[in-house]
Protein backbone atom coordinates (compact mmCIF):
# COMPACT_ATOMS: atom_id res chain seq x y z
CA UNK A 1 0.00 0.00 0.00
CA UNK A 2 1.37 3.58 -0.51
CA UNK A 3 0.81 5.91 1.97
CA UNK A 4 -1.95 7.45 0.69
CA UNK A 5 -4.03 4.03 0.36
CA UNK A 6 -2.82 3.53 4.22
CA UNK A 7 -4.29 6.81 4.99
CA UNK A 8 -7.56 6.36 3.43
CA UNK A 9 -7.54 2.50 4.68
CA UNK A 10 -6.96 3.78 7.86
CA UNK A 11 -9.89 6.51 8.26
CA UNK A 12 -12.10 3.93 6.58
CA UNK A 13 -11.49 1.30 9.16
CA UNK A 14 -11.52 3.62 12.14
CA UNK A 15 -14.67 5.84 11.13
CA UNK A 16 -16.49 2.10 10.56
CA UNK A 17 -15.40 1.15 13.77
CA UNK A 18 -16.12 3.90 15.98
CA UNK A 19 -19.94 3.65 14.60
CA UNK A 20 -20.18 -0.35 15.27
CA UNK A 21 -18.72 -0.22 18.33
CA UNK A 22 -21.01 2.64 19.74
CA UNK A 23 -23.99 0.99 18.20
CA UNK A 24 -23.13 -3.07 18.56
CA UNK A 25 -20.69 -2.65 21.45
CA UNK A 26 -16.65 -3.60 22.13
CA UNK A 27 -17.26 -7.42 21.85
CA UNK A 28 -17.68 -6.79 17.64
CA UNK A 29 -15.62 -9.25 16.10
CA UNK A 30 -13.01 -8.36 13.93
CA UNK A 31 -14.75 -10.26 10.67
CA UNK A 32 -17.38 -8.40 11.12
CA UNK A 33 -15.24 -5.04 11.71
CA UNK A 34 -13.48 -5.52 8.38
CA UNK A 35 -16.44 -6.34 6.46
CA UNK A 36 -18.30 -3.12 7.87
CA UNK A 37 -15.47 -0.81 6.72
CA UNK A 38 -15.07 -2.95 3.15
CA UNK A 39 -11.51 -3.57 4.49
CA UNK A 40 -9.65 -6.84 4.16
CA UNK A 41 -7.88 -7.86 7.37
CA UNK A 42 -4.84 -8.46 5.88
CA UNK A 43 -4.82 -4.76 5.20
CA UNK A 44 -6.32 -4.24 9.04
CA UNK A 45 -3.10 -6.02 10.43
CA UNK A 46 -0.31 -4.13 8.57
CA UNK A 47 -2.04 -1.00 10.51
CA UNK A 48 -2.98 -2.51 14.01
CA UNK A 49 -1.85 -5.29 16.02
CA UNK A 50 -4.90 -5.97 17.74
CA UNK A 51 -8.99 -5.25 17.50
CA UNK A 52 -8.16 -3.85 20.47
CA UNK A 53 -5.56 -1.16 19.23
CA UNK A 54 -8.09 -0.37 16.40
CA UNK A 55 -10.97 0.35 19.20
CA UNK A 56 -8.55 2.63 21.03
CA UNK A 57 -8.01 4.50 17.96
CA UNK A 58 -11.39 4.90 16.85
CA UNK A 59 -12.13 6.13 20.32
CA UNK A 60 -9.35 8.94 20.49
CA UNK A 61 -10.37 9.88 16.84
CA UNK A 62 -14.03 10.64 18.04
CA UNK A 63 -13.09 12.87 20.96
CA UNK A 64 -12.17 16.22 18.67
CA UNK A 65 -16.03 15.29 17.38
CA UNK A 66 -17.41 14.76 20.64
CA UNK A 67 -16.24 17.79 22.33
CA UNK A 68 -17.14 20.34 19.06
CA UNK A 69 -20.96 18.84 19.31
CA UNK A 70 -20.74 19.49 23.36
CA UNK A 71 -19.95 23.47 22.81
CA UNK A 72 -21.53 24.26 19.39
CA UNK A 73 -23.61 26.92 19.43
CA UNK A 74 -22.05 28.29 22.76
CA UNK A 75 -21.50 32.00 22.55
CA UNK A 76 -18.05 33.57 22.71
CA UNK A 77 -19.49 35.77 25.80
CA UNK A 78 -21.33 33.08 27.85
CA UNK A 79 -20.66 33.22 31.47
CA UNK A 80 -18.68 30.12 33.34
CA UNK A 81 -22.54 28.98 34.70
CA UNK A 82 -23.38 29.07 30.48
CA UNK A 83 -20.56 27.55 29.64
CA UNK A 84 -21.46 24.44 31.94
CA UNK A 85 -25.15 24.40 31.17
CA UNK A 86 -24.67 24.43 27.36
CA UNK A 87 -22.59 21.40 27.89
CA UNK A 88 -26.00 19.74 29.31
CA UNK A 89 -28.55 21.08 26.94
CA UNK A 90 -26.12 19.80 24.45
CA UNK A 91 -25.98 16.51 25.70
CA UNK A 92 -29.73 16.42 26.16
CA UNK A 93 -30.76 17.51 22.57
CA UNK A 94 -28.08 15.03 21.36
CA UNK A 95 -29.73 12.45 23.30
CA UNK A 96 -32.99 13.06 21.48
CA UNK A 97 -31.27 11.46 18.56
CA UNK A 98 -33.31 7.82 17.70
CA UNK A 99 -29.61 6.15 17.73
CA UNK A 100 -28.28 7.89 20.58
CA UNK A 101 -26.81 5.11 22.62
CA UNK A 102 -25.13 7.78 25.82
CA UNK A 103 -21.58 8.90 25.56
CA UNK A 104 -19.67 6.46 23.59
CA UNK A 105 -16.47 6.53 26.26
CA UNK A 106 -18.54 5.98 29.19
CA UNK A 107 -19.89 2.56 27.40
CA UNK A 108 -16.76 1.68 26.45
CA UNK A 109 -15.49 1.75 29.81
CA UNK A 110 -18.50 0.21 31.13
CA UNK A 111 -18.51 -2.56 28.67
CA UNK A 112 -14.48 -3.31 28.74
CA UNK A 113 -15.05 -3.94 32.23
CA UNK A 114 -10.86 -3.26 32.14
CA UNK A 115 -9.15 -0.19 33.24
CA UNK A 116 -6.02 -1.11 31.65
CA UNK A 117 -7.02 -1.62 28.36
CA UNK A 118 -6.24 0.22 25.77
CA UNK A 119 -9.46 1.88 24.90
CA UNK A 120 -10.28 2.60 28.36
CA UNK A 121 -7.52 4.56 28.69
CA UNK A 122 -8.04 7.07 25.76
CA UNK A 123 -11.73 7.02 27.57
CA UNK A 124 -10.85 7.64 30.04
CA UNK A 125 -8.50 10.75 29.22
CA UNK A 126 -11.91 12.20 26.97
CA UNK A 127 -13.72 11.68 30.63
CA UNK A 128 -11.25 13.40 32.13
CA UNK A 129 -10.94 15.94 28.98
CA UNK A 130 -14.45 17.28 30.42
CA UNK A 131 -13.85 17.18 33.85
CA UNK A 132 -11.09 19.31 33.68
CA UNK A 133 -13.33 21.88 31.45
CA UNK A 134 -15.99 21.94 34.17
CA UNK A 135 -13.46 22.72 36.49
CA UNK A 136 -11.63 25.47 34.67
CA UNK A 137 -15.52 26.88 34.01
CA UNK A 138 -16.08 26.21 38.15
CA UNK A 139 -13.19 28.30 38.69
CA UNK A 140 -13.52 31.10 36.73
CA UNK A 141 -17.36 30.98 37.97
CA UNK A 142 -15.92 31.60 41.65
CA UNK A 143 -16.72 28.42 42.68
CA UNK A 144 -14.72 27.33 46.49
CA UNK A 145 -13.60 23.88 45.58
CA UNK A 146 -13.94 24.23 41.48
CA UNK A 147 -12.37 20.02 41.29
CA UNK A 148 -15.05 19.00 43.92
CA UNK A 149 -17.93 21.08 41.59
CA UNK A 150 -16.57 19.64 38.64
CA UNK A 151 -16.70 15.57 39.93
CA UNK A 152 -19.94 16.62 40.90
CA UNK A 153 -21.09 17.64 37.48
CA UNK A 154 -19.49 14.39 35.67
CA UNK A 155 -21.42 12.37 37.82
CA UNK A 156 -24.73 13.60 36.93
CA UNK A 157 -23.86 14.31 33.58
CA UNK A 158 -22.43 10.54 33.18
CA UNK A 159 -25.68 9.36 34.42
CA UNK A 160 -27.87 11.42 32.45
CA UNK A 161 -25.98 9.96 29.33
CA UNK A 162 -26.12 6.47 30.36
CA UNK A 163 -29.68 6.48 31.25
CA UNK A 164 -30.85 8.57 28.26
CA UNK A 165 -28.73 5.90 26.07
CA UNK A 166 -30.29 3.14 27.73
CA UNK A 167 -33.92 4.73 27.19
CA UNK A 168 -34.83 4.29 31.17
CA UNK A 169 -34.92 8.38 31.28
CA UNK A 170 -35.87 11.40 28.99
CA UNK A 171 -34.06 14.32 30.61
CA UNK A 172 -36.13 16.90 28.86
CA UNK A 173 -34.46 19.62 31.17
CA UNK A 174 -33.32 17.27 34.01
CA UNK A 175 -29.84 17.06 33.85
CA UNK A 176 -29.47 20.31 33.12
CA UNK A 177 -31.80 21.39 35.91
CA UNK A 178 -30.00 19.15 38.20
CA UNK A 179 -26.36 20.60 36.92
CA UNK A 180 -28.19 24.17 38.14
CA UNK A 181 -28.66 23.24 41.37
CA UNK A 182 -25.29 21.99 41.83
CA UNK A 183 -24.44 25.02 40.77
CA UNK A 184 -26.67 27.16 43.09
CA UNK A 185 -25.47 24.75 45.88
CA UNK A 186 -22.08 26.07 44.61
CA UNK A 187 -23.02 29.66 44.55
CA UNK A 188 -21.58 29.86 40.69
CA UNK A 189 -24.27 32.31 39.65
CA UNK B 1 -34.03 -34.84 36.07
CA UNK B 2 -36.48 -34.77 39.08
CA UNK B 3 -38.22 -31.27 40.07
CA UNK B 4 -35.15 -31.28 42.73
CA UNK B 5 -32.05 -31.33 40.24
CA UNK B 6 -34.09 -29.12 37.99
CA UNK B 7 -34.41 -26.46 40.47
CA UNK B 8 -30.36 -27.10 41.66
CA UNK B 9 -29.23 -26.71 38.14
CA UNK B 10 -31.45 -23.62 37.52
CA UNK B 11 -30.52 -21.97 40.65
CA UNK B 12 -26.47 -23.30 39.79
CA UNK B 13 -26.70 -21.79 36.28
CA UNK B 14 -28.08 -18.48 37.26
CA UNK B 15 -25.62 -18.07 40.15
CA UNK B 16 -22.76 -18.66 37.20
CA UNK B 17 -24.25 -16.24 35.04
CA UNK B 18 -24.70 -13.29 37.45
CA UNK B 19 -21.55 -13.60 38.51
CA UNK B 20 -19.96 -14.36 34.85
CA UNK B 21 -22.22 -11.53 32.56
CA UNK B 22 -21.21 -8.82 35.87
CA UNK B 23 -17.78 -9.46 35.66
CA UNK B 24 -17.15 -10.32 32.10
CA UNK B 25 -19.92 -8.54 30.49
CA UNK B 26 -23.39 -9.87 28.67
CA UNK B 27 -21.38 -11.17 25.09
CA UNK B 28 -20.03 -14.07 27.35
CA UNK B 29 -21.16 -17.24 25.30
CA UNK B 30 -22.92 -20.25 26.39
CA UNK B 31 -19.99 -22.49 26.14
CA UNK B 32 -18.12 -20.44 29.13
CA UNK B 33 -21.56 -19.69 30.51
CA UNK B 34 -22.24 -23.65 31.25
CA UNK B 35 -18.19 -24.71 32.10
CA UNK B 36 -18.14 -22.04 34.34
CA UNK B 37 -21.89 -23.49 35.91
CA UNK B 38 -20.67 -27.05 35.73
CA UNK B 39 -24.07 -27.60 33.96
CA UNK B 40 -24.42 -28.97 30.54
CA UNK B 41 -25.69 -27.21 27.42
CA UNK B 42 -28.51 -29.90 26.89
CA UNK B 43 -29.56 -29.46 30.41
CA UNK B 44 -29.59 -25.39 30.06
CA UNK B 45 -31.79 -25.78 27.21
CA UNK B 46 -34.04 -27.69 29.26
CA UNK B 47 -34.39 -25.01 31.35
CA UNK B 48 -34.25 -21.75 29.18
CA UNK B 49 -35.12 -20.90 25.11
CA UNK B 50 -31.96 -19.36 24.93
CA UNK B 51 -28.92 -17.01 26.50
CA UNK B 52 -30.83 -14.04 26.58
CA UNK B 53 -33.43 -15.50 28.84
CA UNK B 54 -30.78 -16.89 31.07
CA UNK B 55 -29.40 -13.63 31.44
CA UNK B 56 -32.93 -12.00 31.74
CA UNK B 57 -33.57 -14.62 34.94
CA UNK B 58 -29.77 -14.05 36.51
CA UNK B 59 -30.69 -10.34 36.69
CA UNK B 60 -34.01 -10.61 38.38
CA UNK B 61 -32.70 -13.28 40.70
CA UNK B 62 -29.76 -10.87 41.24
CA UNK B 63 -32.45 -7.61 42.12
CA UNK B 64 -33.72 -8.60 45.74
CA UNK B 65 -30.13 -9.56 47.08
CA UNK B 66 -28.85 -5.75 45.13
CA UNK B 67 -32.09 -4.11 46.82
CA UNK B 68 -30.64 -5.82 50.53
CA UNK B 69 -27.42 -4.62 49.92
CA UNK B 70 -28.42 -1.29 50.04
CA UNK B 71 -30.75 -1.16 53.09
CA UNK B 72 -27.96 -3.09 55.34
CA UNK B 73 -27.77 -1.59 57.91
CA UNK B 74 -30.64 0.93 58.31
CA UNK B 75 -32.20 2.52 61.37
CA UNK B 76 -35.99 1.89 61.60
CA UNK B 77 -36.17 4.82 63.38
CA UNK B 78 -34.05 6.70 60.01
CA UNK B 79 -35.66 9.93 58.42
CA UNK B 80 -36.32 10.09 54.92
CA UNK B 81 -33.80 12.11 53.77
CA UNK B 82 -31.37 9.28 55.89
CA UNK B 83 -33.00 6.56 53.81
CA UNK B 84 -32.04 8.18 50.82
CA UNK B 85 -28.90 9.29 51.89
CA UNK B 86 -28.41 5.30 52.83
CA UNK B 87 -28.59 4.31 49.57
CA UNK B 88 -25.61 6.88 48.65
CA UNK B 89 -23.10 5.72 51.62
CA UNK B 90 -24.29 2.00 51.24
CA UNK B 91 -23.11 2.19 47.56
CA UNK B 92 -19.97 4.07 48.05
CA UNK B 93 -18.74 1.48 50.44
CA UNK B 94 -20.14 -1.31 47.69
CA UNK B 95 -17.48 0.42 45.05
CA UNK B 96 -14.50 0.29 47.40
CA UNK B 97 -14.76 -3.92 46.78
CA UNK B 98 -11.96 -4.45 44.19
CA UNK B 99 -14.61 -6.80 42.37
CA UNK B 100 -16.61 -4.03 42.04
CA UNK B 101 -17.85 -3.07 38.50
CA UNK B 102 -21.05 -0.50 38.98
CA UNK B 103 -24.52 -1.28 39.37
CA UNK B 104 -25.01 -4.88 37.22
CA UNK B 105 -28.69 -3.56 36.39
CA UNK B 106 -26.97 -0.34 34.31
CA UNK B 107 -24.52 -2.23 33.05
CA UNK B 108 -26.55 -4.95 31.46
CA UNK B 109 -28.59 -1.80 30.14
CA UNK B 110 -25.48 -0.32 28.49
CA UNK B 111 -24.31 -3.11 27.27
CA UNK B 112 -27.06 -4.67 25.79
CA UNK B 113 -27.91 -1.32 23.99
CA UNK B 114 -31.54 -2.69 23.18
CA UNK B 115 -34.51 -1.44 25.73
CA UNK B 116 -36.41 -4.84 23.90
CA UNK B 117 -33.97 -7.12 25.21
CA UNK B 118 -35.88 -9.48 28.30
CA UNK B 119 -32.77 -8.39 30.12
CA UNK B 120 -33.07 -4.81 29.75
CA UNK B 121 -36.83 -5.15 30.56
CA UNK B 122 -35.75 -6.78 34.04
CA UNK B 123 -33.03 -4.53 34.37
CA UNK B 124 -35.66 -1.45 33.80
CA UNK B 125 -37.38 -2.46 36.78
CA UNK B 126 -34.71 -3.23 39.07
CA UNK B 127 -33.87 0.18 38.30
CA UNK B 128 -37.39 2.16 38.45
CA UNK B 129 -37.84 0.14 41.96
CA UNK B 130 -34.62 1.78 43.14
CA UNK B 131 -36.28 5.51 41.79
CA UNK B 132 -39.55 4.31 43.29
CA UNK B 133 -38.15 4.48 46.58
CA UNK B 134 -36.16 7.35 46.39
CA UNK B 135 -40.02 8.88 45.22
CA UNK B 136 -41.60 7.53 48.53
CA UNK B 137 -39.24 8.50 50.47
CA UNK B 138 -39.07 12.09 48.49
CA UNK B 139 -42.34 12.53 49.13
CA UNK B 140 -42.55 11.83 52.89
CA UNK B 141 -39.73 14.40 53.48
CA UNK B 142 -41.95 16.84 51.74
CA UNK B 143 -40.11 17.51 48.20
CA UNK B 144 -42.78 20.01 46.05
CA UNK B 145 -41.83 17.47 43.33
CA UNK B 146 -40.93 13.97 44.62
CA UNK B 147 -40.66 12.35 40.92
CA UNK B 148 -38.49 15.22 39.89
CA UNK B 149 -36.62 14.70 43.15
CA UNK B 150 -36.05 11.01 42.16
CA UNK B 151 -34.98 11.24 39.04
CA UNK B 152 -32.55 13.69 39.76
CA UNK B 153 -31.25 11.21 42.35
CA UNK B 154 -31.22 8.76 39.99
CA UNK B 155 -28.78 10.35 37.69
CA UNK B 156 -26.40 10.87 40.46
CA UNK B 157 -26.74 7.62 41.57
CA UNK B 158 -26.43 6.00 38.07
CA UNK B 159 -23.10 8.57 37.58
CA UNK B 160 -21.97 6.98 40.56
CA UNK B 161 -21.89 3.72 39.86
CA UNK B 162 -21.33 4.09 36.32
CA UNK B 163 -17.89 6.41 37.17
CA UNK B 164 -16.46 3.70 40.34
CA UNK B 165 -17.43 1.12 38.76
CA UNK B 166 -15.24 1.79 35.61
CA UNK B 167 -12.35 3.28 38.39
CA UNK B 168 -12.84 6.93 37.04
CA UNK B 169 -13.37 8.31 40.65
CA UNK B 170 -13.63 6.74 43.65
CA UNK B 171 -16.38 8.73 45.19
CA UNK B 172 -15.67 8.26 48.95
CA UNK B 173 -18.52 10.92 50.31
CA UNK B 174 -18.67 12.74 46.94
CA UNK B 175 -22.01 10.91 45.90
CA UNK B 176 -23.39 11.43 48.94
CA UNK B 177 -22.74 14.88 49.52
CA UNK B 178 -23.96 15.55 45.97
CA UNK B 179 -27.65 13.60 46.57
CA UNK B 180 -27.34 15.87 49.72
CA UNK B 181 -27.29 19.08 48.25
CA UNK B 182 -30.41 18.13 45.65
CA UNK B 183 -32.43 17.09 48.88
CA UNK B 184 -31.35 20.40 50.51
CA UNK B 185 -32.24 22.33 47.40
CA UNK B 186 -35.87 20.22 47.52
CA UNK B 187 -36.29 21.18 50.99
CA UNK B 188 -36.35 17.83 52.19
CA UNK B 189 -34.07 18.62 55.85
Amino acid sequence: MTTTDKASTRDRLLDAAGELFYRDGVSIGVEALCRSAGVSKRSMYQLFTSKDEVLAASLERRAPEVAAQLTEGLRETATPRERILHIFERTERMSTDPDYLGCPFLAALVELKDPEHPASKVAGIAKQQLQDGFRAEAERGGAPDPEYLARQLMLVYDGASARAGARIETLDGLSTATAAALLDAAGVK
